[in-house]
């Protein structure tokens, strides 16, 4: 088991077309909204969220929120892809990301 | 670390608001859509399918399509929860929930 496969045991991210969403349950195509959810990827550094910020920008993305200090003490930044879904790259502090101990 | 935890391990839902989600991104609040993403939550049997579908319809879910066998050979129903994000709970005969042993 890798270190992705532990950080993601049993829980699996996947891509649909909005289309194929609307064919499997009958709800009607719709403006797409942005607020609907964002994607929360935690770090173990303010550098490894500035690096991470940057490959995505040179990927094409869409920088919505510069990286910058947080309230709670955390650093973090937002994009969004190709597809417009949001993406929250973040250092928490108080935040293990492997507290788990995989 | 019970059985949830270890599903899940270093995985986490958070709800929060869209107006806490627009007001950190800056982005404007917009009409929803309930295309943006589903939460797929499969499980062992048919009959465990059916159990978690009548409970959230007890608990107030919109039921959008009836627990059906999938053109795949599984079975699975679509719910919308009391904010109209859409749940598929699902049984995949080739999906082992616990494939990765935990």
């Amino acid at each position: 088991m890798n270190e992705l496969q532990a950080r993601t045991s049993g829980v699996r991210l996947a891509l649909w077309p909005k289309k194929s969403i609307s064919a499997d349950t009958n709800l009607p195509e719709q403006t797409s909204s942005s607020l609907e959810f964002t994607i929360g990827h935690n770090v173990d550094s303010k550098e490894e969220v500035d690096r991470i910020m940057k490959q995505a920008e040179n990927a094409g993305a869409k920088i919505i929120k510069h990286a910058q200090n947080t309230f709670y003490g955390g650093y973090a930044g937002y994009f969004q892809d190709l597809d417009e879904h949001l993406w929250e790259i973040v250092w928490n502090p108080a935040f293990e990301t492997n507290e788990q101990g995989l």
